[in-house]
């Protein structure tokens, strides 16, 4: 590959923005030279946060935006009103090519109404999916759609199903990936209308690895590579997982100070147990990409730090290098 | 009150039956002189566990059953094939008024199927929902609807909040509970739907206590104290729930066994990690009840223990004190 990848990052978007973001762009400059990162937003305070680093400093543009788009406000009106936020400039310079893919720790709602509305999705995609990498036994699963596409039809997740079959593969690098749908039950006839009316075509589906129903209590096992629902269901399990995970490990933490004897313990296995947390936090393996669009567009978490920005930046090397776009709308045909 | 409760139990239903079923209505039948147990299942074997066990024999009574209708059945053609089954015999026991309450640890199915064809519905209830009491960081709360009744409508809905109030105020002793729909965001326009049609419901629904949407990330937190939502996404709550629960513990157990010093550790730490584990064990809290039919229906987990069966038979005693089908009846003609 000659050209350099070019990613737009929101530089204003987060609880840490812009300091976590301009730091995290910058190490991803430095770790990966196939990379040139695009910072939209205020560009002296942008600026600033970049003069105290070194770094190679063509790889490294900043665009102008004088406004942002909060997570308090409308997605929909916001993006249409606020012609220069930066999560709209962004989005814009992959629309027009000037970039190859978006990443933004701010306002899911402006991501997923710009993703639709700014950068567009590709032909014969219907919907385009949020797809969070969730954490299980078994490492990572994808779990789409987690989105604002409520209500979706059949059609609408035998996409799903193919796109994240193509993420997974060629940027998670997970050969011949696994698909479930949740459901009910393992038994065939389970099921509401939509999971019995997507399980026949599904099966009939070529291109995916399709194993059947997924009982929720299987995700965090690991029981499926590619978890496919619709994103109500979807929305659901990714934010009851943060808050059944997190109201234990509070649980765990109290417990550890009940008395003097676990205090004592405390000592011992706090550590571990704290790297043991840290692995099953999702916010460990970087942003949910939003398939289906003219160009990658990632979504890092609203308390995004440097690390979290550097990962999703990095990730749109092997986006770009594999063709997933290619690949998406050529799988859609079919 | 003058008269016994009489509470029928499937003594074949469960991994551990009969044994255990017949130590927990022994239990039961020793705790609280107002109950009556009738053991329905096969007679020489339920009558051998008896007799390691010394109570008033006039509060057990036994009746015989041939059949037992297992997990792996169709419950619709089992039910009606089997007509000796013991979670047959002893439902039919609740319609004919000869028991009050059926607790049964047996096929889920069995018991939803048995529960709307065999005991039925009381009059204006359109769909009788099974609702487990799920552990919280604040106690517990009722997850309503978790039973097959999929592609529920708004009315439903309106009924289940009705009937969750009803059982957690007189049942397990709420004042005032509060009640939530699931929803995947706070904002009023956000949710599919059925939600978006069931909301202004709720809101002008005046013997509930509604306080609006919850996310699934609050559940845990102990958010509200009756979460309303459809099957679908019920069943996807609760066993999410098992899920990352018994994924996590497993996590902190290999953690404490990784290294010497967490060993060490361990020894300290054990048996107070292992007291909060049980706490959010959701088996520890009896049985999940299945509403508005005419009478109460409790299913108990299928690995339950003597003391679970015992939780969930002294629970029909406020069940029937208390009158809660007949507020049932009343509440949802309105």
């Amino acid at each position: 590959m000659d050209r350099l990848i070019k990613v737009a990052v929101d530089a204003m978007g987060g609880d840490n923005a812009p300091a976590e973001i301009v730091k995290g762009a910058v190490e991803a400059v430095n770790e990966s030279t196939k990379i040139k990162v695009i910072l939209v937003g205020d560009e002296a305070a942008v600026k600033g946060e970049l003069a105290k680093y070194s770094y190679d400093k063509e790889r490294i543009e900043v665009v102008h935006a004088s406004e942002i788009i909060t997570n308090n406000e409308h997605p929909v009106e916001a993006v249409r009103k606020k012609k220069d936020a930066s999560t709209v400039v962004a989005q814009k310079l992959v629309r027009t090519g000037d970039a190859d893919a978006f990443v933004s720790a701010g306002s899911t709602g402006a991501v997923l109404v710009g993703g639709q509305l700014l950068i567009g999705k590709i032909k014969g995609v219907e919907r385009a999916p949020l797809a969070p990498v969730i954490p299980t036994e078994k490492g990572v699963s994808l779990l789409i759609d987690c989105g604002a596409n409520v209500d979706a039809r059949p059609s609408h997740l035998v996409q799903f199903a193919k796109m994240g079959t193509i993420y997974m593969e060629n940027v998670i690098g997970r050969k011949n990936p696994t698909v479930a749908i949740v459901n009910v039950g393992a038994e065939e006839e389970k099921g509401n209308q939509l999971v019995r009316d997507t399980m026949p075509l599904l099966k009939e589906c070529k291109d995916i690895n399709f194993i059947g129903s997924i009982e929720a209590r299987e995700i965090p096992h690991g029981g499926a590579d590619i978890i496919v629902c619709e994103a109500f269901t979807g929305n659901v399990i990714l934010k009851l997982y943060e808050g059944v995970a997190s109201t234990l490990l509070g649980r765990v933490k109290q417990t550890l100070k009940s008395s003097l004897k676990t205090k004592i313990g405390a000592l011992f296995v706090k550590d571990a147990l704290k790297n043991m947390a840290k692995e099953f936090d999702s916010s460990e393996y970087g942003g949910a990409p939003m398939l289906g669009l003219k160009g990658l567009v990632i979504k890092s978490h609203g308390s995004s730090k440097a690390k979290d920005i550097r990962i999703c930046i990095l990730k749109c090397i092997a986006f770009v290098e594999n063709d997933v776009t290619g690949k998406i709308s050529e799988h859609i045909k079919e």
